[in-house]
């Protein structure tokens, strides 16, 4: 009963053979290989559109290397207030980018609202040197709180901030997670919904180490190579980096882990809405589930049954489950059954 | 016959063993999984000394994050002319640590010499605001020449430095290979010798993406892990990461791989030296033989038959040549040949 | 009638003769001067406490390069929404900190209050390297909006963040008009209330370009130098900005001259409050008078008959006004009349 | 008989006096003075040719500046061994562009040779993402021996860069002691020789604290605001800065200046060449006198005897004297005895 993050999980055994097979004998370094060589190709036919994309290792590596192609250091990067690039990558972005500001917006259920970006956006005074210039709008692809913007949100999102001559990035550390709640393509939620440039996650759901930096428009990548090589992020053998991706998009083998992955979730999700004191405090679209009790007890008797979990934010009696690709139905069965004995205890 | 760079080699398969077996269920992320865990254990059995180790993925990232640790932004980092910080990572020490400067010293087959360090610390002028100061020595070993510096090299430069104030950084890529040419103790070459702060490398000699960053004086590591974490190297599930290490020096398995490599360079060199009109520009001490031709065509003449190699200042005729843990013996046997036939043509 | 910026104002009598004097003979460059090295002593004095200070030509050099000696770049600093450094310095203090994060707390009539403060600590997860950690409290004395902390408040506040171990920083542009306000002393608002450093400022109160960064710590201070070298902010006539910074504190002119600009504040609020339509945002302190029309088009007429001022939120019908040193009375009553007629008029 | 720098010399009278000038009533703040409105075209003027002018308070500034302008981060500046940005900033180019490199190149007496730089451009590998890429030539003028490039020297160096893809930047720190040795129009060593950028010194040569960043192509200057205001150089009384500026060049002021601290250095030579057992290092072009003395113990007697100077290279019994627009004949001469009466005693 592991749900403390879906980076809890291991390698998807398709990954890992990818893998053994990408150990046949020598080959160049620093992605003159010929399966590094594949992934524009690939990545391209994915999304129906030619695209530059760029391995990375870690998904802070990607946010921060993309966001340092799309602002100078006197740009201000508007984000959900609780955007992992915000709050979870340590000043990744600020590091990389050499100084711009994040902006962070309100959002609801994890999704920045038309008129709060608006209203963001609106209060930047430009035309100034004294302060900081609008640059980039980046949108949490599953958001942080689990939730999933419809390919309207992103386009009205995208829409404004083009108006304004933002570029648009997308986290999607969660990504695979979002393309199978909405059922629609790749290209439907990014170029075509107005995404710039995109944090293609792997790692999450079922990749060793290895995430995609996706440019739709080449021209935006400049400089990227080389704030990669100067981030130390350029894999000397880095055919085993792009052998996880091939495998991770090969016959959909990413939208088949993370459909499962969201099913699971959604089954924690009922075994929470069945137990009586137990709230959902967000809806479950992805593979994340944000459990409020209404008796902060209970989360103290979860944890010593054996549940691994994320005390979210344990004096209001939050907390968070992940279900991953490698979650199984048996041990959601197992965590209803625990859950509901915390919870049948008196406080 | 591949002897471009050992990075073109693969993974040694006990390492690809360890990662088979760190993939057996869910595991706490971040570094806080089992293996991860032993590791400040595992080297401080090896170095036989008390040593705070950090794990990356890349030898430019255990470099660049372990200087950055070593100096302020206004610090001088003195380095042969040749060395990978200087020349290699396109600026990735510069960008750690804010804009420290690396100050060329000429070595003799890439060993920095101890009067060349002296002149070197001599004519930086200190006590004026005016002007950087020198913080960190650091020395590349096995060197980027294939040389080894001897026990009585390190200790001296590392003493040199030490009076006058500065740590001293290994840069280790090919530590393994060092260590079995001098068949010493890797305390011996390290901090018994004056050495700080080591980037211990494994890539190079059989793991997929892996170094560690060691520290002798845990104290010198303070904000190594913010550093980490701004750079996105932190993996999350860093448990793969910490199996590559952990597999690399268990059984002396890496003593072994470097061994092998070096072994097969010494065949190489044989080769080269048998070979009319061929030199050796340097004693063959590790993996790496680099060759000096009279003829400059014969250069042509061997990528033509199919050997893979570095062109390394082929207007002077010079290519370089390098081993590996996968070399075998029947590879450099047909390399003699081709070297043979390509030097027997006239130019 | 200028009431754009204090900053309009030119330099004091006093301190341009100040400058003739200083123009006497040769003086060793950078510092070495006999004028710059009294100062160290002559703020002593002022703060009745030992000091380091430093003296820069900017505020926002004095701000950036005291945040970035008291926060690494992982470092959070706390600052009112609208404090100088957040949003007036198109991010210095990221620039030279590396990238720390500023973070904004909301404030009332510019003033941080003890709950939002505690709130936007309590906020801050620590403890996991995922986060930036909280170092610094930023307060603006006089704040943005005008208005003067009380040495209490400041007490309270300073209180608070050293409890979190942070570092107290009082951006002081403004301090004459604080001082001047609170008739305390200089060491009462700053040291004795728990501030560490202050940027004290003198520009925009009659002086020429200078401003001092003053420790009252002296560990604290440790960097500066070198971090003010690399900014380019170490003057070689140092003496021009050192004689600045000894003519305005001697004989209490800095208090003088903030004295009559404060005063000229209040008759312009006076001028505000007698007109119908017109009400005051904040209450006047300092200088600074934030005027807010019930009818909009009052800006434009205001303006049309010659009165400079900053339209702060025309939309809001909200415009600024800055006395200075040099206002006069009757400039003032120029400003009433004017105001008079431009709101007497039917919008 | 202050000879330490030029830097020692105070303020030229017509400076004083424009200073004063400009303290006439209230002026719109941060460079929307009538003044440095008028600098654009007052430099435009001068240089015959479009230009646009920054006005900054320090010679470091400018030089930082406009490398970072004229650099990404994973560039390459070529200067000379000696080259004030190399030595005697702290790294403040470093520090401004993110961590570029700076590559020092060997002069002789100061000045770059067409070979020198053509072997430093050749040795840097280029292509490949793990080198830094040359992208700027940066020539001091005069030089940091005292020498002054001719016309010539500077177009073939120009030519040579601009060939390569590189900028030509000019730290003109002492730029009017070279156009004043040169004879030239300051068009003739600048723009039409190849320079894209040049740092226009005037506190070295009668200014308080003011240089100009003057680039000759307005496209090259994008950012340069930006990054001026994030460094804390954007001053707010800019008036009395641009004033500085102003004042320096009308009816040749800066020339007549420099033409005196020059002709004052070459009697100072004059003194040097008649004392036997002492020598000129290098011509004296400038305003920079180099020394050597054959017996070192002369330089301690000549300290003793009152005159100051920079022991440069004191055991090698090399000194340096500098001449200002404030140096006097009478000055002059009294050194001359007292060298003389240093040189006569036995060491």
């Amino acid at each position: 009963m592991h749900f403390s993050s879906d980076n809890a999980s291991g390698v998807a055994p398709e990954i890992m053979e990818a893998l053994a097979r990408a150990n046949d004998g020598p080959a160049w370094a620093y992605g003159r290989d010929e399966i590094t060589r594949r992934l524009n190709g690939l990545f391209s036919d994915l999304f129906e559109h030619e695209v530059t994309a760029f391995p990375v290792s870690t998904g802070t590596a990607a946010n921060a290397l993309i966001l340092a192609a799309l602002t100078p250091p006197w740009g201000a990067v508007f984000c959900e207030r609780n955007a992992h690039i915000n709050v979870d990558e340590n000043g990744a972005p600020e590091f990389y980018s050499g100084g711009a500001k994040l902006v962070p917006v309100d959002g609801e259920h994890g999704r920045i609202g038309r008129q709060a970006l608006e209203m963001a956006i609106d209060a930047m005074p430009g035309g100034d040197v004294h302060h900081v210039v609008p640059h980039v709008l980046s949108l949490t692809q599953a958001t942080e709180a689990g939730t999933v913007y419809g390919v309207d949100d992103v386009t009205a999102l995208s829409g404004l901030a083009h108006e304004t001559g933002l570029k648009v990035h997308m986290d999607g550390a969660r990504f695979a997670n979002a393309v199978a709640h909405l059922g629609c393509s790749p290209a439907d939620i990014t170029w075509k919904a107005g995404i710039d440039a995109l944090s293609f996650g792997a790692t999450k759901n079922g990749a060793m180490a290895a995430e995609a930096a996706i440019f739709f428009d080449p021209a935006l990548a400049a400089g990227f190579e080389e704030r990669r090589m100067r981030g130390g992020h350029l894999l000397s053998k880095m055919r085993f980096l792009s052998a996880q991706l091939e495998a991770y998009v090969a016959d959909d083998l990413w939208l088949r882990l993370a459909r499962h992955a969201n099913r699971m979730a959604t089954l924690l999700a009922d075994a929470v809405t069945e137990t009586p004191g137990a709230d959902l405090l967000h809806p479950v679209d992805g593979d994340e589930v944000f459990v409020r009790f209404g008796d902060v007890t209970v989360i103290r008797r979860l944890a010593d049954s054996g549940v691994a979990f994320v005390p979210w934010a344990p004096r209001e009696g939050i907390i968070r489950l992940v279900a991953s690709f490698q979650t199984t139905e048996d041990e959601v069965r197992q965590f209803r059954a625990a859950l509901q004995q915390a919870a049948s205890v008196a406080g």
